[in-house]
């Protein structure tokens, strides 16, 4: 939809102008800046594969298209068809038609402008699993054919100090996020995986085997990673006590990624019917958030503790659940978390910390570990059609457990 | 003083009974119960040293007596002189005539009921030095005119995890901490170092080279080790980049020891005139928390933080002043910590930890450290009728850097 005029047969053009409030904004893309245009370099043109909705000709596939996508134009969040621009495919991209996109709480909370204002029209989407139909002179990992992965982030710098130590998530010089980020190729701001196609450079999209059903490889690009890389970090071992809060997207990954990793995991959840769930995902012990004897019974046993709620909830109690020097990895509050006990905090030498994504070398880990270890999400899949139908039940807690766009049949 | 009568010449004796507001307290001394009596068991007797202010005779110094100490007996914290009950000397037990007992803010916390309500009176201090005047038949690391050194604690079960990994401040049947805590051995609650002299157990005195100035010793025991420990834990290292957020009794010693351990130490105060002083510490450099600039040149600078503020404070500026996966320890504010961001401390991998002194062993090692480097606080000696002058002096943010109560001649 045009901005001007309203009128949705136009294309939509986002302004790069700032929000009235942009504080946090900037935080994140700390260092961003409006690039010039892409350089169109000589690229290798590819056959377009069947499924493009876009009416193209062999020779169109290069060049920047105009692609249907589902967004947002307000914090209403009403979702409807509209058409956006894909850039032409540069010596570094790679382009792909979108197979299946998932639903994260994130595309609702900045839909909704609960962190900070959007850019609207918001096209989210950054759980995407495709088939590539297009790539640049220097692409080398893939062909036309293969099946790649986009995840949260579609841009860094790839020379700081952090993009050099495979961590792209946190570039010094502002990651570009996979939506409603400003867009230094391009202009504007980034479109999502609610969309027909996109076109990525290829260090931003992972190798996914065309043997993993493919449908349930889009929520491993956020909600997998999100969770696997405080394993990681946190060197969660085999036989080592994890605690999940909150059964919801993420939540139902870290279990059977704690699984994987050997972990006894214990689930907190509210909601009752999620603990037959959790025991058949895997889950050791699964209990109520109102279970005061199950956390007088859980006081200081776990090594690590991860918690998935989207929301701000009293941290301390869980806190005081941890082994001594145990930390509890916060992946799903991004708003002020209040309540943290210093005393307490003092008297368990824990620490509460935060973790964001992991970089593209982890990204391609997850893949590649739920691959091996046969893990995959439960998914729902819809249509685009359903979006706002299944908005409501992420946060009614209805979702069982991660909604997939089918954008391959739309 | 008697608290049935209130006349100042009887000897304090305070009531077990637990106060209305208990549930911190708790927390802290998880499992703590009031044991049996002291199984008076044969003891070596030992020589009294000059200086002993009791009129004792030699045999007595093995028995139960009566110490001059200086309390308060309510949450406006008036000191006074007042007698307490000491033990008989057990086969475990050090006696010691206190030489020097440093003021913490805790002692001030505690007497204000900053916490929970006090168990009145309360004979604070828990960084006390002083000289061995009576060993019972196990003691083997100390001999009559021996120094050591008491902390923060004098009593845990030892048989427990924790306690078996140099972690009795964490013991899991509970602590017994130097001061207005539950006494297993006594029953009733523990006076400390505001008097003329104490037993405890062998394990809970560590050693002091008797060549160190004995006045700056005493405050290692609490704002020494306090600091010490999180250094060790989080392994800093020659070259990092600390930052001490407070430049009071714990934030001076953690500039001396962060510069012992060859770190670039950054000093954030509120106070102007502490500037040169930190800079005289070894401080690289020290900077005010309004000094806008400073937080901006300092962003994701610091391999580790230290922060020793002693009463509640805005976290989330400092958070973000750390490297990526860094960690800011704090030591001071034992209150609730509010406003941390979840998306900022996530996006930097941060942590906020928190910690609190240190084990016996480590307790020692940091004497040692500070024998062996020359390290020692910047005092100032005092009478004991000063306390109350001293505490507002604390709180007024005046003193530089800690008072230290000269109890040999008192």
């Amino acid at each position: 939809m045009c901005e001007s005029c309203k009128n949705k047969t136009h294309i939509a053009e986002k302004s790069v102008s700032d929000p009235a409030d942009k504080s946090r904004r900037e935080f994140i893309a700390t260092g961003a800046k409006i690039a010039a245009g892409l350089t169109l370099a000589p690229v290798i043109g590819a056959g377009l594969t069947a499924g493009t909705a876009e009416a193209q000709t062999k020779g169109d596939v290069m060049k920047e298209s105009i692609v249907h996508a589902w967004g947002a134009d307000s914090a209403e969040g009403h979702f409807h068809p509209m058409d956006i621009k894909r850039r032409a495919v540069g010596p570094d991209d790679v382009k792909m038609d979108i197979l299946f996109a998932g639903i994260c709480h994130s595309d609702i909370h900045t839909v909704h402008g609960d962190w900070w204002p959007a850019h609207y029209p918001v096209v989210p989407g950054h759980e995407m699993v495709g088939r590539v139909v297009a790539v640049g002179s220097n692409v080398t990992r893939f062909k036309v054919g293969d099946v790649g992965g986009v995840g949260c982030m579609v841009d860094s710098c790839g020379v700081c100090e952090n993009c050099k130590a495979d961590r792209e998530q946190n570039c010094l010089n502002g990651t570009t996020f996979t939506y409603d980020s400003a867009d230094k190729v391009s202009g504007g701001f980034t479109y999502g995986g609610y969309s027909k196609s996109i076109v990525v450079k290829e260090h931003f999209v992972v190798n996914v085997p065309d043997n993993m059903d493919l449908a349930r490889v889009a929520p491993i690009m956020c909600a997998g990673i999100t969770t696997f890389s405080p394993m990681r970090h946190w060197e969660l071992m085999k036989g080592q006590n994890l605690a999940v809060v909150g059964l919801g997207g993420l939540g139902h990954m870290a279990v059977k990624l704690g699984v994987g990793h050997g972990a006894n995991v214990t689930v907190f959840t509210t909601t009752p019917d999620k603990i037959p769930d959790a025991r058949k995902m895997g889950a050791k012990d699964a209990v109520l958030w109102s279970d005061k004897a199950a956390f007088d019974r859980y006081k200081g046993s776990f090594d690590l503790m991860i918690s998935t709620v989207p929301v701000p909830f009293k941290v301390q109690p869980f806190l005081e659940l941890l082994k001594l020097d145990a930390t509890l990895v916060n992946v799903g509050d991004l708003f002020d978390m209040d309540g943290i006990n210093g005393m307490a905090l003092a008297f368990g030498r824990h620490s509460l910390a935060g973790s964001m994504i992991g970089g593209m070398k982890e990204t391609q880990a997850v893949i590649d570990y739920c691959a091996s270890h046969n893990i995959a999400p439960d998914v729902e899949i819809i249509k685009p059609s359903e979006i706002e139908r299944a908005y409501q039940s992420v946060m009614n807690k209805e979702v069982r457990y991660r909604f997939v766009i089918d954008m391959q049949n739309a």
